[in-house]
């Protein structure tokens, strides 16, 4: 496994190897790896010839009251942890790399960022957008792929390779969960054990969702009132958004007549936790 | 020659030719092709191994109360002058191609954009920018080919490939002027024989500007009063600036220490012209 940190090295070696006909697979993370990263390695590995990690902690994605600083940062078990699962190349850039001084340009999101995360992180798809585009022009792969845990992020960077026509697949892949249910994410390690039970509720809430649809309820804001109750009896400490909507443009929508998704944002102690699951009309 | 408008075909083919080791040049126009963009395609034709022109009238660069209506069309003439100067390939995108329905996506131009066009035209870098990006996502090339007579143009392009790591380098080509000085520009075209009179007058009150630096004034206040005085005694119909500033930043300087970049943006009639000279200071 290749260490990296500097952009032209990358690049050069990926282009040789990309001209040479291989298949180039990129996973974007900032680092703090658990299973679900590991797991879009393994499907990288899968279906290219060559996988490459990316780790990069971006500070323009973090709102200026957000977890920048104590977000954690955790290479070196990182590295290991790519290393046993196979990972060709690991791209560690620097600060000075992705935003030198007098760095300003940024991507403005497509319309797909603009509700739930869009409006409690302001700013944050607008750092995500940019970052990733940077990644996607610094590592010559053909395919990307990411968590569904963020759901409405692959839907942004689905909408930026699409606009802007960047010759990239973008392939989102399953939420990996803890066996009770918790949607595996970085900042779970933030949590105590007393909240780690609270923020099962996510899940929890979520399937309730799916239990409704199944027994015929057709109304968003009932499926709604339904994850509401649940997160609030665990209790979360606050409820960003818990919304049944539009699985492509992620707009509310007035009944469930195909799939649709359900997204929830709360509040566990401190910990903003997110977590998502695509409503499956069976009847 | 080949003509292509599919997006997908352009990307296939000159992916194919750059795996093969071919250098490829991209000339993007807006069509309405003078002297000027064919010169660029002889660079690209004498640097490279195929020569790719775009033609594009991309109506995100054009403010509402702009000339994207009656901005001159041209194909076929322009396809008859990029097949005289051996041009290899053509690309001309339809609306749909590059802004099909339910695009959102834009790219918020670098910090070099804001003054002068950026202040005076609105968004116009912004879809400038979008557009640049956008063609460069689709003409795989490696080198891309800008006249100077844009100055501020190619310094936003540069600063965006710069910032993010758009794998392309940017080439800026000197001006081609008429034999009395004009510089050449599709809107010319606007221009009655007594407009095009006048208009001589931003090349005369740029060369003034390089005599009184040469007869040793260091103020730039002086020198614009200068440009402004042949300006204004062409007359042109109004001044949107006429300034002498840093070549890299654009920014407003105390004296010139160095080289500097005179830039003027006047209308005459109802045309608004551009144009600017580096500022050698000689002694």
């Amino acid at each position: 496994m290749d260490v990296i940190s500097n952009p032209l090295t990358i690049f050069s070696q990926l282009d040789y190897l990309r001209r040479e006909g291989k298949r180039i697979g990129i996973v974007p993370t900032m680092g703090a790896l658990h299973e679900g990263h590991l797991s879009l390695v393994r499907h990288a590995k899968q279906a290219c010839d060559i996988s490459v990690a990316t780790i990069f902690v971006n500070p323009s994605q973090f709102g200026p009251n957000e977890d920048y600083q104590r977000y954690p940062r955790t290479l070196e078990s990182d590295l290991q942890a790519l290393d046993s699962v196979g990972c060709d190349f690991v791209f560690t850039p620097t600060m000075e790399a992705i935003y030198p001084s007098g760095y300003s340009t940024y991507v403005e999101p497509p319309r797909v960022a603009e509700r739930w995360e869009g409006a409690y992180r302001p700013g944050h798809f607008r750092g995500v957008a940019t970052i990733v585009l940077k990644l996607f022009m610094l590592v010559p792969a053909q395919v990307a792929y990411f968590g569904r845990k963020d759901y409405q992020q692959v839907a942004v960077i689905s909408a930026m390779v699409r606009d802007l026509g960047v010759p990239i697949r973008i392939e989102a892949c399953e939420t990996i969960r803890d066996p009770d249910g918790l949607a595996m994410s970085s900042r779970n390690r933030y949590l105590s054990e007393s909240e780690r039970v609270r923020a099962l509720s996510l899940s929890h809430a979520l399937h309730r969702a799916q239990m409704m649809l199944d027994a015929g309820h057709r109304s968003p804001s009932e499926l709604e009132q339904g994850m509401r109750d649940v997160l609030l009896s665990a209790p979360v400490d606050s409820i960003d958004y818990a919304v049944v909507v539009d699985p492509e443009t992620l707009d509310p929508i007035e009944s469930i007549q195909r799939d649709a998704v359900a997204l929830i944002a709360a509040r566990v102690g401190t910990t903003r936790l997110i977590d998502n699951r695509t409503l499956v009309r069976r009847t």
